[in-house]
């Protein structure tokens, strides 16, 4: 099977064996995936990743291995995609708990939790200490034929949801985590900043819980997106509003996203960290003491919001897709997605 | 009267006019005043200050004024003290209303608010947004014979607290702010980093409160202070626990402190930002989104918990006090409130 593999910078595909699965697993048959700002961080080198990126993703399920270890494979699996030994070393037959997963269309959560520490036991696998992460730690990602997650990661997707918009699901679930973590009512005055692709949808997400988003970017394309959406929409000036929303967001992506929103968060308001930057960023900590701001880390979110969001039409994802290419060119896919101001790079299997 | 005045890095004591009260204050009559860091702060220049410091003190009510704009003064007030034109423009006389509190013992809330703003409606006007502040913005502070406040900031000091320790109640306000915005049940693990005045009165407040304290300072002696409360104490080593605390305080007052109690915060931990650093603190935003950690800026608090807690008791502060000079050596009373490691030190009337 064809599999994109990063090193060094480089983005190479590379032919491999399918992989094989672990008890507990599935393989999961790519139908389509996409290019996120992290899976570029990793192309550059960032938590010294090395290996198979990819984290959006939505396919199909050929096979499962039961707790016990038993393999059980779809008919139309690719039999001759496996190398020898593999096929040889366990044969698959037919048991009866997990293979309804079979031929399911699905997304997966993205952190690989022990299932059984404090934190799992508590909910949140998403931060279980020795979690491996899917495209991102200790995992092989999305960015191949067939890819492997525990069958609990697995969520079927409606059929209403079409292949290349069932691919945002991740990224809209980590928009949606901002709803868990801060209490919003209908009608919460809330400002996001940057208009990329996460700010697009957390835009979105937000209004369609019933706040009051006021969507603030620098490119009048991407802000006519959220228009159409019926989000207020404005272009980022260097003067911007002060102490002026309960909630501000940053989606930014840049060092002084941060800073930006304090000045704009309102005393005892919210801020929303979403941009991930590397290396320190420097803040001006007097007016978040002085105002008694809340700042707030946001990371990955639960997949089922996303999804009956999806599926409600109250979030609308075609407008996000750039591009899309074939696993096999991965290279310009990945330098396509790596322009300045691109939305979603879509990846899917060749043929 | 003696006043104490502040500009370009000088003490200096001043005589001046007892002062006059607008409709709505009181004239106090000082009875003991405690430097703050702020007020060292002020001394440095910080906020373009230029004036009378101080916000931290207990005095007794000598004068007050309706919001007619009549003036009651107490019998033995020092009217010997006014100059000839205050004394003959507004005569003296009784009124019913506000005149309880004459002769009352009372600390004060620093925030002079509007009265009629959304805040101050929400019963917030420590964040009201044309406040003056006593002794840092806009207003006179308590380091002279007599201080102004509005009446409606005056809170009575029961007797059984003495009068050097109802100088502590704005700073213990300021640490049970904590308990009104982070939400903490009985037993709650919480680190405090910093032994400093502020450190060991939070360490004290959130102990008081129920939760599990470990204290971490880099001094022996006022670690020891909180040993005898009853709390755990550790000197602060260079590799300190990582992610082992929901809830983590910054109280070193220093710019690396942030960091350092991100780094002992546990995932969907709670971070307490009370260390005022000026200028742009340098934090790495990754673990913060990573493990979804909240930063809390917090500042001053209400008065009322403070003063009960201090009545009950379980909050001591007579081992916080260094030193007491009189006003009118307000200058070496500055020099050795600057002094590295210095706990509280106190101001009183001469004589």
């Amino acid at each position: 099977m064809i599999s994109v593999h990063l090193e060094s910078g480089r983005v190479e595909v590379q032919r491999r064996s399918v992989p094989r699965i672990a008890p507990g697993f599935a393989r999961i048959r790519l139908i389509a995936a996409g290019i996120c700002s992290t899976d570029l961080e990793l192309q550059r080198g960032y938590y010294g990743f090395r290996g198979t990126p990819g984290h959006e993703f939505v396919g199909e399920v050929v096979a499962v291995s039961s707790e016990g270890g038993d393999e059980v494979v779809r008919d139309s699996a690719p039999a001759g995609d496996m190398d020898r030994a593999q096929r040889h070393e366990r044969p698959a037959r037919l048991i009866a708990c997990p293979t309804e997963w079979i031929g399911q269309r699905v997304a997966g959560e993205i952190n690989l939790a022990c299932g059984i520490c404090e934190w799992c036991r508590r909910g949140l696998g998403r931060h279980c200490p020795t979690r491996k992460v899917l495209g991102i730690v200790g995992h092989a990602g999305a960015f191949q034929e067939f890819l492997t997650l525990p069958i609990r990661n697995l969520r079927r997707v409606p059929r209403s949801i079409p292949d290349e918009h069932a691919v945002f699901i991740e990224p809209i679930a980590a928009a949606c985590e901002i709803l868990d973590q801060v209490a919003m009512t209908k009608g919460t005055r809330a400002a996001v900043l940057g208009d990329g692709k996460l700010g697009l949808l957390i835009a979105q997400v937000l209004h369609a819980s019933g706040a009051e988003v006021h969507l603030l970017g620098r490119h009048r394309h991407k802000l006519k997106i959220a228009d159409r959406a019926g989000i207020a929409t404005e272009i980022m000036r260097k003067k911007l509003p002060r102490s002026a929303y309960p909630v501000v967001v940053d989606a930014t992506g840049s060092a002084d996203g941060l800073g930006a929103a304090i000045a704009m968060c309102e005393p005892r308001g919210t801020v929303v960290m979403k941009s991930t930057v590397h290396g320190l960023v420097g803040i001006d900590a007097a007016p978040v003491i002085v105002n008694e701001i809340t700042l707030v880390g946001s990371r990955c979110g639960r997949f089922e919001p996303a999804i009956k969001l999806l599926a409600s039409g109250k979030v609308r994802v075609g407008d996000l897709i750039a591009e899309e290419f074939s696993l096999d060119r991965a290279p310009e896919a990945f330098a396509l997605a790596g322009t300045k101001g691109i939305l979603k790079v879509l990846l899917r299997p060749p043929g």
